[in-house]
């Protein structure tokens, strides 16, 4: 028997009512409809959505639901790729959308601090207004939330430089079930006094508490930026050139590979992509810092390149810098040009097993007759695979799945992980005793009833 | 009634002794008095001290341990300020300094695998033969162990650029009581999956298990460096130069302060210190990357400072480098020189109220007739109070404790910490209330339960 209740009583909803006025609560199938679901297949109807304005609602409804055992959805905007938004079990979403000011940018400090529903290219833009960067940039910077970049612990394009989320969160707000409110950290840039649970709470997925406020660090802005392209006649001779590159004392901000069905579906796709046609994979890197610096890292980048023979090379900066990017733009597009469907997966591996990891998906597909696609971020060994398939033909369903547990296999296989960027969620929960430790997941299970005691954040989700 | 045996039995040192055989276990009190204390004042003799050379023997003893409910006090070179290693309430020192070996440094993963025993400086030495960089440089990082770090969270003079030791780990093994073998992380850059226990183990300060194996993310080498020094006449046009260097675009390396009781007693102690005599603080930077790069940096830099009016800069690089930094290096010795003894503290503030602590400390000593000296990585608003007095001389003594009390609570109330780096150990472990909440504090009692359920791990200590 469940220790959920299996619906809201009148009593449930008159109490989300008054908390939630007007319509800061929603209680219609048609205006709850859009919180069932992420950017994941999928998808639960929750028994009530709520939109707080402030933490003192969300000290009052975690109090109340830790009472009721009521099942909590943290949400923000619903961009997360695993299902670990969707409030599978029921109970109540909520969403911190109207949470959404930048409160401070802080150039003294150098630290920004904003509630969790601001959209993270817009915090980005906002420190940018005083001459500061905070670098992580996950795909979905323009659509996604700090919250949920922090509750997830976003990665992106410029992790190779800068690092994850993680890196740049000093201080946290949160609300515990019961309602208590927990502040770890601060705007001090150091601080060792205690256990770490500020990063604890980073990548968390909501199920140690609500955060309601975050405290990052920023960095000064980047006076210059550059972007370079090669192509390569083969997939072993860019990952010779990615080595010839770092081996050359060049940190790039970026440093992404796409294998050769990636451009040729990118090339079916009719983009005008500045890269050799005979280049069967490609680099596509970035590089921040002051205009001479990031020109002489373009000089020994090139160097570095050259000693593999590239097939092409397109440098791009300022307005030409987008034309280079187009070709990774160009990917999601070109890839449903392929199948109608995809299962999209970001494993990471150690990096000198990307090359593996890339063949072995792309025969795990060939076995099942998909057609698999690879690219990502090669300076982390975080392997985007989308395995194309039509999610109308059951077969190529249960193909397209099989494929994926395999792939999952594979990364654990050549020590890597299940999940670089997206997590686990509801999509991959069965897959993380592949990776984890029994040992592991009993501490993980221990800490979090430190934090949930009667487990009513984010159930029935994997790690 | 302690919970923990009085002393050792007959029964536990012929354990010890068949399990760490020959000199590898030390009964003896003068064999023990070099495991008796750190580089703070405090001292406590063990009842035994066993130098594992292996993981194994380090799980035997921990199952032992936890049967025993022994006090197992980790440790490895001892440079600790605040007493964390030294056996307070007696019990096992684990010295871990027979596990130090590099295992791997492998350029094409980028990552390094070592034992915990290495010092921090020899693992780098070893990367560097690789053209890769490990940055994180605490001062004592020719003489600590790369375990010690990680069980501190060291930070160091280059934290403002490249994080502390927490951003470099990727991965651990550790053993906890009970002789449980944890691995977490690994050599994937990227890694979502399941809460960060990574990182909570990182600053843990030997609570949870021991360390037995460490993965650390590297970087290429930067090809150049070269370092500044400026000299400003008065603390607040200093900070005002800081402010308009960070605000130009440039991330120094490193960034430290020096106050005018420092630059004193420096100059008193006779060194020749490339600073105009009328200086009455200084700031010293370090810029690393390309050689065209970091060339514009020291123009971008030398053109901030000089919009604050500095009464010198110097600038050096290659040998010359090293004669920039003597005056960073000369203050120990010099500080000495004022009086023989003393408190070392490390509080860490929100970077705009660095001026205000610094003001505050030098009249807390001064209220109590005493000398401090403030400097530190003003980067991360890190700032080393050094309060001198004469431990033969009680009522200094007292007045230095005092100093120190009233210092933390300033940091707490400017929003800071009573350690960026240090750590809590025995001496400050009564203030560790001032700043975490009963919350926190609750919270990570439950954790460490997770992993310690017994409380064998380094008990008697602050977070």
């Amino acid at each position: 028997m469940s220790k959920y209740p299996k619906q809201l009583t009148s009593a449930h909803k008159r109490f989300l009512a008054d908390l939630f006025p007007g319509e800061d609560c929603i209680l219609t199938p048609e205006g709850m409809a859009p919180f069932s679901a992420d950017a994941s297949l999928e998808r639960a109807m929750p028994w009530a959505v709520v939109r707080p304005k402030g933490r003192e609602q969300i000290e009052e409804l975690l109090r109340w639901a830790d009472t009721e055992r009521m099942p909590i959805y943290t949400r923000a905007r619903g961009t997360g790729r695993v299902g670990n938004a969707v409030p599978s079990l029921g109970g109540v979403v909520v969403s911190v959308l109207k949470m959404d000011s930048v409160l401070e940018v802080d150039p003294v400090d150098s630290v920004a601090v904003t509630q969790p529903g601001v959209i993270t290219s817009e915090l980005q833009a906002e420190c940018a207004r005083h001459n500061l960067y905070y670098p992580p940039d996950p795909a979905s910077v323009k659509i996604s939330s700090i919250g949920g970049n922090v509750s997830t612990c976003a990665g992106g394009l410029k992790a190779v430089k800068y690092g994850v989320t993680r890196d740049w969160v000093l201080g946290l707000e949160s609300v515990l079930p019961g309602g208590r409110v927990l502040r770890t950290g601060g705007r001090s840039h150091k601080d060792v006094v205690g256990l770490d649970l500020t990063r604890l709470f980073v990548g968390s997925n909501g199920k140690l508490g609500i955060i309601t406020e975050v405290i990052v660090k920023l960095i000064p802005m980047p006076e210059a930026s550059i972007s370079l392209l090669a192509g390569f006649s083969n997939l072993h001779s860019s990952l010779e050139g990615a080595r010839a590159v770092f081996q050359s004392g060049v940190l790039p901000a970026a440093c992404e590979f796409m294998d050769r069905i990636t451009l040729q579906a990118v090339r079916e796709a009719g983009g005008d992509i500045p890269l050799a046609a005979s280049a069967e994979a490609a680099l596509l890197f970035k590089l921040e810092g002051t205009e001479e610096g990031v020109a002489a890292e373009v000089r020994q980048l090139s160097a570095a390149l050259k000693s593999v023979n590239p097939v092409s090379m397109e440098m791009g900066r300022g307005a030409e810098e987008e034309r280079i990017w187009s070709v990774r733009r160009g990917i999601s597009p070109a890839a449903f040009r392929i199948k109608p469907t995809k299962i999209a997966e970001d494993i990471s591996v150690p990096r000198s097993q990307v090359a593996t990891a890339v063949e072995r998906a792309h025969a795990i597909g060939g076995n099942h007759g998909l057609t698999v696609l690879c690219f990502g971020h090669l300076g982390d060994g975080n392997i985007h695979v989308n395995i194309m398939h039509d999610g109308d033909i059951p077969s190529e369903v249960e193909a397209a799945h099989k494929a994926k547990n395999e792939i999952f296999r594979l990364a654990v296989d050549l020590g890597g992980t299940i999940s670089g960027e997206h997590g686990t969620g509801l999509t991959k929960a069965s897959f993380v005793p592949k990776q984890l430790t029994a040992l592991e997941m009993e501490l993980m299970a221990s800490i979090k009833a430190s934090f949930d005691p009667h487990a009513i954040m984010n159930p029935g989700k994997g790690w």
